[in-house]
């Protein structure tokens, strides 16, 4: 545990060691400390027709203002009877209201502030740098269990598989964080500052990137493909404590992220040949368990 | 066209133009000579239950034992019967024959030669490199249409969305091109270089990754799921020539493959507020279409 470390910067270095601990190995033997228990506010969980739970997490740090807005529209139900109208191969998902047209609760903003990027400066701690060169930043790494991005002066969230955006039309829109989409494919990462991630998925993805394909322009459902129907959206913390589900996600701060970072970028069990050396930012995703 | 070029290396400055043409649009609007088109003998179409039907390109330039030994199979009708039996979310599927008992055809090799580099003073043209940083190599680019990464010495295929290639058991072992596998989640970098590429989706993507994720370890298919029948398997050029498809790619050696890399990198639609300013090697896929 470094919780004092203002910042850490990992080296990606192969270690000497003959047979390294797996990532998923590193992952199970992790100590109870390095494990963070997220909050019940910050889960949203998606019934969808057929048995399917989907499970979100939000992050407030980034996106308040569109975090905000969606807790109101899961406290006011608003979520419920609409449905996933969009799957787009290679990119993604995307749920709400397609018409546009069903009224926000009255304590719901209609238009958000495009809190896309935060200062640099207001990160006073939680910050782990990723050695790996990036295709598009001058640094990655990951904000109390975040990846992000910056430049030295912004900091933002990054666009990986599973990540959870607000979809809005053309800037400076920001949209009202009503239609949500997921990412199912290769990291977006040119979305990363132009519209506001507000969190990820942790369960169930494989309900939302296993649906058929929209055959309409951008994976739109065309006409014969009805909407898939969701039943309800919930704050976990709204929910019954018996129906109530538990998550933790590894402490990015901890050695034992670092260790399973590092053994991310240099895989040695006897599958492999050549060790990669380095790791994009989306190909270390942070451990996230259920637990109790 | 650059054919005389035997290396040509980017940059992905953004231009002053105003309002730059999208990446589709350019595509859209390519010369002819833009485009080359794939021979039948490299088009493998895969008619699975159900209707769907999936064509990949095979790439004999970085595993050609590999790809020749996957044209036998095929001559030999060999994955007729056999099934898709691995569906991991965010990685790969998997298909062929999972007992791994079928017998091979006779002229077929039952081991081959680990083809996962080729050595870079064999590269005498077609090369284009990309300006972004790689998280895994010194550089990347595409050689005569496929995203390849280098370190000087050494290059290599990547594994991008949509890659396929060749199953293996522990290493050295580098299997025999029957089982076969496809990305259908964020690059996973780290198999380059440790397993053979042979080839990548070209049409039918979805019929793959939207299928049930697999219950067992490491997606395979549980006991109460069954493996995903294959009826046939042919090379393009087997077929009778009233259903033989046709397939062009974009020259990445083209002027206008370097215009679309570059609205890849800095996107200036409307809808975007900031352009990246660098895309990964797996985010500029090469256009594939349909043609006659």
């Amino acid at each position: 545990m470094r919780y004092t470390a203002l910042l850490l910067i990992l080296s990606f270095a192969a270690s000497a060691t003959a047979q390294a601990a797996t990532p998923s190995e590193i992952v199970a033997t992790a100590p109870a400390s390095s494990w963070i228990s997220i909050p019940g506010d910050d889960l949203l969980v998606m019934e969808i027709e057929g048995g399917r739970r989907v499970i979100f997490q939000l992050a407030d740090r980034f996106a308040p203002a569109h975090v905000a807005n969606i807790r109101k529209l899961a406290a006011a139900h608003w979520w419920d009877g609409t449905g996933i109208y969009r799957v787009q191969d290679n990119y993604v998902v995307q749920w709400g209201d397609r018409s546009e047209k069903k009224a926000l609760p009255a304590d719901a903003r209609k238009n958000l502030p495009q809190d896309y990027v935060i200062d640099r400066k207001t990160v006073t701690g939680g910050l782990t740098l990723m050695p790996s060169r990036d295709s598009y930043a001058a640094a990655t790494g990951f904000l109390n269990g975040w990846p992000v991005a910056t430049d030295g002066k912004a900091l933002w969230p990054v666009h990986c598989y599973g990540t959870v955006g607000a979809g809005r039309n053309l800037a400076p829109d920001a949209g009202n964080g009503g239609e949500l989409y997921a990412v199912i494919g290769h990291a977006p990462r040119h979305l990363d500052r132009n519209i506001a991630i507000v969190g990820r998925l942790v369960e169930g993805t494989e309900h939302l990137s296993s649906l058929p394909r929209g055959t309409d322009s951008l994976g739109m459902y065309g006409e014969s493909q009805k909407a898939i129907p969701i039943l309800s959206v919930r704050l976990a913390s709204e929910l019954p404590e018996k129906e109530r589900p538990h998550f933790q996600m590894l402490d990015t701060m901890s050695d034992t992220f670092a260790a399973y970072a590092k053994a991310r970028a240099n895989r040695q069990d006897e599958f492999f040949n050549v060790p990669a050396g380095g790791a994009d930012i989306c190909n270390i995703p942070v451990p996230i368990r259920r637990y109790l």
